[in-house]
């Protein structure tokens, strides 16, 4: 879609439904239990059924959506696997062997993986061909990439929502696979900040795992690509375009695409949040359709869930991406249901115990 | 037992197996992931492997147990429900519909409710029936119970560990239901850490929902209590017998019980890691069998934790109790061992496409 068809797209983004979620609110709040005390549960089930529009939601159908690309920058040595690694493990994913597809079938999660930028001819039968160009530029040399090929990544994300909401997936998480997209995402985040110099620091963290030295030289590739591109922080765009990756691009138009389209959506880690950034940028109605999972380990993901207003249900050191965090809060989220759904309200409780026929009012008392 | 035997028993309480850790250990380094990556799913995987001396361990029978009893200081205004909610909660409990009737059910695990010290009749068929007396003294008028009376509270709760040992348990939560038991396990954390005054304010929340005038009335019933029978914090059956409850020293015997029987055991909130702090106290060893299911809410669980030395797993603000967030955790121990299970190795990955026939050899370059 072109820009002007995007700024329909984005001012279409509605509102979740006030009135179904304060329903649901007030049952949560009569069920037999001190108001509050299930914490985020409550706050989880309420959010879902007024997405939903639905007292009685479900997220049974649910898959991780996972955006698969080079970066150019990876040539300064800022990862600590070479660049093929996206390709390999792009494959694996596919095949179910990693994290994120463990864990998936752990939670009955499908799986579908785009490649939108892999800096080689990889084919799949399960891999979505949505590929922009192979790799980015490198971000200290050259812009990441056109505006276009941004627009084009976002609509192809965008397209993959759409997709996902015809295939009936209830609950979507949004995972990556892409060598040097550490480097890209704390770019990305430094600009949408506005962070400079010393603050850049701040954002970056070791990735998968890098030495000191190549965190140091990490850190000075983004500060030189801040330098040379003056991103627009105020343009998710531009800044996508000049420092950020086609995942990135793809991602914020996933998670504009899911609100568009009024469809939950997981959050996994660093790079998954700063996309997830992206998308609030462009509407903040955005956020209201977004779940964070778990508190990635990458130093970035506090600033970047901090700046978005959400606040993560696990804490699991886990540093892998993939969307590898995001059927673990599918788990989290189904309890939320469980909860909203199967515990008995005061009410409800039609307890034949003679001894409890006072329960209602005791308990109404109580809490 | 007796004093003598309980000895005995604590001294028998052996390491978990480090030699089948460092295996598992090095069979997660081996996975296709950047090692460490899956941060504390690799840890409890490793520890689950420990504890049960086996690289493919079980967690499929479970249960939580849960301690009822009251606690005569209820008397004195601490808590935001009467105590008869005590009974009451405790019989819908074992009819499956609070918080974690629910949660239990959605992860798969069984209940075991005792009445410990529950302050009226109760009878119930699933109830099992170990009552030590009819609730607690007021602490702040008279000892909570007698020495005697808190070995006997631990040795029920010892019993506990065996009969879920017995019945095929492969791991374990412990929860409790008492109105009055987070003033109780104020004052027992306070003891613990030695914590007088103005500190005592520190570990005191307000439970399931306390006004200012009620809080601060806890406190200075906290307080009055620590000062009235100086508990000895190096003794933790003193300081149970003194300031704590029945539910307290049962679940410190659960937890001691399932150490000695070399079972995981899970920890819940508040009180759950008060107990579990008491056993750690009579044995360290006790600590390697305990995992941190969630960071409660309530105000001095961190202070716990943090002593223990466990990370919790789980964010979500809960402040409910009944072992509600041990069902969550099962889940969390299921993605782990799913992930130590399920994810290829390098050498494992069979992968017949010959574009990944290189995947392992630059894989174990890259990672």
């Amino acid at each position: 879609m072109s820009d002007e068809v995007c700024k329909l797209v984005l001012d279409a983004i509605k509102q979740p439904d006030r009135t179904v979620y304060q329903k649901a609110a007030a049952r949560l709040d009569m069920l037999a239990k001190p108001p509050g005390s299930l914490g985020k549960l409550e706050e989880i089930a309420a959010r879902l059924c007024a997405i939903t529009k639905s007292l009685s939601p479900s997220i049974e159908k649910r898959c991780i959506i996972i955006l698969a690309a080079d970066n150019g920058v990876a040539e300064e040595g800022v990862s600590s696997a070479p660049q093929e690694v996206t390709a390999i493990q792009t494959m694996n994913i596919l095949n179910g062997v990693t994290g994120v597809g463990v864990l998936a079938k752990q939670f009955s999660s499908d799986l579908m993986v785009a490649d939108i930028g892999i800096n080689s001819d990889v084919s799949h039968p399960l891999l979505i061909q949505n590929k922009i160009r192979k790799s980015t530029g490198n971000i200290i040399k050259e812009q990441a990439m056109t505006r276009e090929e941004a627009v084009d990544a976002f609509n192809a994300g965008f397209r993959l929502a759409k997709s996902a909401m015809e295939k009936g997936y209830q609950v979507i998480g949004v995972g990556e696979m892409g060598i040097g997209n550490t480097t890209t995402s704390s770019a990305v985040l430094c600009a949408l900040l506005g962070l400079e110099d010393e603050d850049v620091s701040t954002v970056v963290g070791r990735g998968a795992g890098l030495d000191d030295a190549a965190y140091q030289n990490k850190i000075k590739v983004i500060k030189a690509a801040l330098k040379l591109h003056k991103p627009n922080g105020n343009d998710p765009i531009d800044v996508l375009c000049k420092v950020g990756g086609l995942d990135l691009a793809a991602m914020t138009g996933v998670y504009t695409g899911l609100a568009y389209y009024g469809l939950p959506v997981v959050i996994d880690g660093f790079i998954s949040v700063v996309a997830a950034l992206c998308a609030i940028r462009l509407n903040p109605l955005a956020k209201e359709y977004m779940f964070a999972s778990h508190h990635s380990f990458e130093r970035g993901y506090t600033l970047a869930v901090n700046e978005i207003g959400l606040s993560p249900c696990l804490s699991l050191d886990m540093r892998l991406g993939e969307g590898s965090g995001c059927p673990v809060m599918f788990g989290i989220m189904d309890s939320a249901l469980a909860v909203l759904k199967n515990m008995a309200t005061f009410g409800e409780a039609k307890i034949s115990d003679g001894y409890l026929e006072n329960i209602r009012e005791i308990g109404e008392k109580a809490f």
